[in-house]
């Protein structure tokens, strides 16, 4: 037992990453005394193993798309090539601009920082093996875990070499000839298709029969054509039974299929688990499922006082979803009349290109709450600004019954993401296709087809055949 | 007097721009009978001469400006120069798709077309000069005036040769040296962040004090800031007295100063004004006021039974506006209970580099408005994905008093003109901060700087400082 006098906060935070930082932030804003305990970089997966550099890499491949498709605009223009260097700094230069930014947040609202490891150990109270050397201990008038996940392989897969995660796959010094994807969930997609943005080769392999599995199957279609077109192979509904280092590179063999595929890497991307192991929680009374924490509605473990947030509580791994979850614990400690945004009003986007996004209910899953729905499909090509990109796509709507509330948005098209603020207002709101049809988008831009989807749903298209 | 027979319809429309084709969709969905009575090509100025092939120019000039800008981002690639021929290819097949797309919806809905100019004759009647040759007469249960705008220019300044307006500007089959733009306005602003991208020596001259005038002035701040920095000379507060044709371009004189400006060309972007003269309409009894169509709340003229939609409407000169007021006309005179859009509630979108969007009340009007209000900016430059675009700018939000509802929103930076798509859902369903506050915006996305600014005004920032 460490002799280490108990220092004591309002709110003692273990991790660092979006939804420890977003909590500690308005924790502190609201008067309370924090401490954020944190063995690395303050930001977590996010801002440097995830959203963040991931996204950049996503731009740095648009830009060489733009090149390449230049002619098509009427611009003369060459590609001279990838320099692999120069993106990196480009990427870590946009990290290191928001890392800034969050240190300086962190210092003006007095929060104390300890870099550590920290582990629960009971009473509310967290020790914390310190970076520097020696060791605290914290005690919390509230605890919140905040730990985030990692990414997970499968069993038989040994992860290193060129058998990788995305962790290593986005910091690669080279771009490879060829890849084979473990895993068609956004991870995966989207590294398939920064991949394929650089000229390499790429396989898809996703065990489910489509790519995005929990996407609308609509979007998976619409995304799988867009990739075939730009020459991913996808192998959808196949499992991979084996991985194993090769002579430069990597085979690995597909269930039920007789020859065995090989590439120069393989990206595990089969998900993410929570980090939740060696820290003393269950020790404490906390109870686990599968390694995620049990949490009620107010996020509160089975332990009174402590809470989680994040990608430890079973639902989406987004940091967004991590925000929301700090800033309510906080503002629930502060004893403000606070609400929890439902996992199901929480925007998804997979950033590939074309890029996919929704809110709400997938059409199956509408039939399955909601018995009827009535959906309608807006093409792109039917939208002036998406022409004008030369982007292909649509948008989905679903409607519970024949003039209930919208229930669900989907969206296929490079930039769409964007377009997914409208649509979790619409979602979140309760509207019906009225609501919106009868106000106005402006012209020309991809979220008038947002609009134009939702007059076809109100039963009065634009620029759309009934 | 003519004695041709009078053909009758539920409703004449007499121009087949966005506000008559729009009309003539909705109208014939509804089960009416409808002759759109068009000299030219459907879809008016913003599909051939207006949003769209200038939309196509600016994202031109976009793939320009990522070329010349890839090696920020690791990628190499060399500008080998703008095939205008080309890229006004591009911009034709943009149009013509649409055009496309237009024509098959027209005559799926059994719209009958008549190609040729009308002209108000009385009792509802329109009599029409063929573009084949000979004459028809139209009466309508309803008339409805869509002739749209035109390019304007100043007293003294006579359009030919270098001295032009955007209609032949658009056009041009090759890219000059230097120009100098007169007006400040969308258009003109539009044209210079185009012109600056193609390496032409750009000049503005706008008579108020700054550009945009009508957009909140921080708004303007922001763009002539960026503009500046992009090296586009901005003279706002400057008057144009005198503009001539001189060897090899123009020659401007602006008011009370001593040396002329010299350039390739001059645009006149100094506003367009309505397409009402020649028509019969004072004639027939129709209130004119300074060309303007005079209307009431339903868009009813002073005649009976005769309505006017879009650019000859006294308001915003906005194809989406048009869209609204044919919709809305016809919906009425389906018998529909419905309510049209104030102006107020229609979103605009400057689309030059950086964009600059807005919905609602700029802070001047709100304050005259409202008295108290509060306001929040969320600067971009901590927003994620804006730094991996590496724009800059931000979000404005306009409260009325302490805690009332949103009035107006104000963005500025690349791509933004998409964010107006939310926003406009925002101020239409007169939403506080906290509305917005409460939910979530997906990260990384540029909509999550008008979560963040929402977050701001109802006191709680997350990526900010309070």
């Amino acid at each position: 037992m460490s002799t280490d006098p108990v220092d004591t906060a309002d709110v003692v935070i273990v991790g660092g990453g979006s939804g420890g930082y977003s909590c500690a932030l308005r924790a502190a804003q609201l008067g309370m005394s924090v401490v954020l305990v944190e063995s690395g970089k303050l930001g977590g997966t996010c801002l440097h193993n995830g959203c963040i550099p991931t996204k950049a890499l996503l731009h740095a491949a648009e830009i060489v798309e733009s090149v390449r498709s230049a002619a098509d605009f009427g611009i003369k223009a060459s590609l001279d090539g990838v320099d692999i260097t120069a993106v990196h700094a480009y990427k870590q230069k946009v990290v290191d601009g928001l890392y800034r930014g969050l240190e300086g947040l962190i210092a003006s609202r007095q929060i104390r920082v300890v870099r550590g490891s920290g582990r629960v150990v009971g009473d509310h109270t967290v020790a914390v093996d310190l970076v520097d050397g020696g060791t605290s201990r914290h005690r919390g008038e509230a605890l919140v875990l905040a730990t985030g996940s990692q990414s997970r392989t499968l069993p038989g897969i040994e992860i290193g070499g060129p058998i990788m995660t995305s962790d290593l796959a986005l910091e690669l010094d080279s771009i490879p000839k060829s890849a084979i994807v473990l895993g068609g969930g956004v991870i995966g997609c989207e590294f398939a298709s920064l991949w394929a943005s650089l000229g390499v080769e790429v396989t898809v392999v996703e065990a489910a029969p489509r790519l995005l599995p929990t996407e609308d199957d609509w979007s998976s279609k619409q995304l799988t054509r867009a990739f075939r077109k730009r020459g991913i192979t996808v192998r959808a509904g196949v499992a991979l039974s084996a991985a194993r280092v090769a002579e430069a590179g990597v085979t690995v063999d597909l269930a039920g299929e007789s020859g065995p595929l090989h590439a120069d890497i393989l990206l595990v991307a089969v998900g993410r688990g929570p980090r939740t192991a060696g820290l003393g929680l269950e020790e404490a009374g906390i109870r686990i499922d599968r390694g995620f924490v049990v949490v009620d509605d107010a996020l509160q473990t089975s332990v009174p006082g402590i809470y989680a947030v994040g990608d430890i509580v079973p639902g989406p791994q987004l940091a967004h979803r991590g925000f929301a979850n700090g800033i309510f614990v906080a503002e629930q400690l502060a004893g403000l009349d606070c609400v929890p945004v439902a996992d199901s009003g929480i925007p998804r986007v997979t950033y590939s290109h074309p890029e996919v996004a929704s809110i709400g209910l997938t059409e199956a899953e509408a039939v399955e709450r909601h018995g009827d729905v009535t959906t309608a499909v807006y093409d792109l090509g039917g939208n002036g600004k998406s022409r004008i990109l030369q982007t292909s796509g649509g948008v989905k709507v679903v409607r519970a019954g024949a003039d209930g509330p919208v229930v669900g948005i989907h969206l296929v098209g490079d930039r769409v993401g964007e377009l997914i603020g409208e649509a979790q207002l619409i979602y979140n709101w309760e509207a019906t296709a009225d609501d919106v049809a009868g106000l106005v988008h402006a012209h020309p831009t991809q979220a008038e087809a947002l609009g134009e989807a939702h007059l076809a749903l109100a039963g009065k298209p634009l620029h759309a055949h009934a």
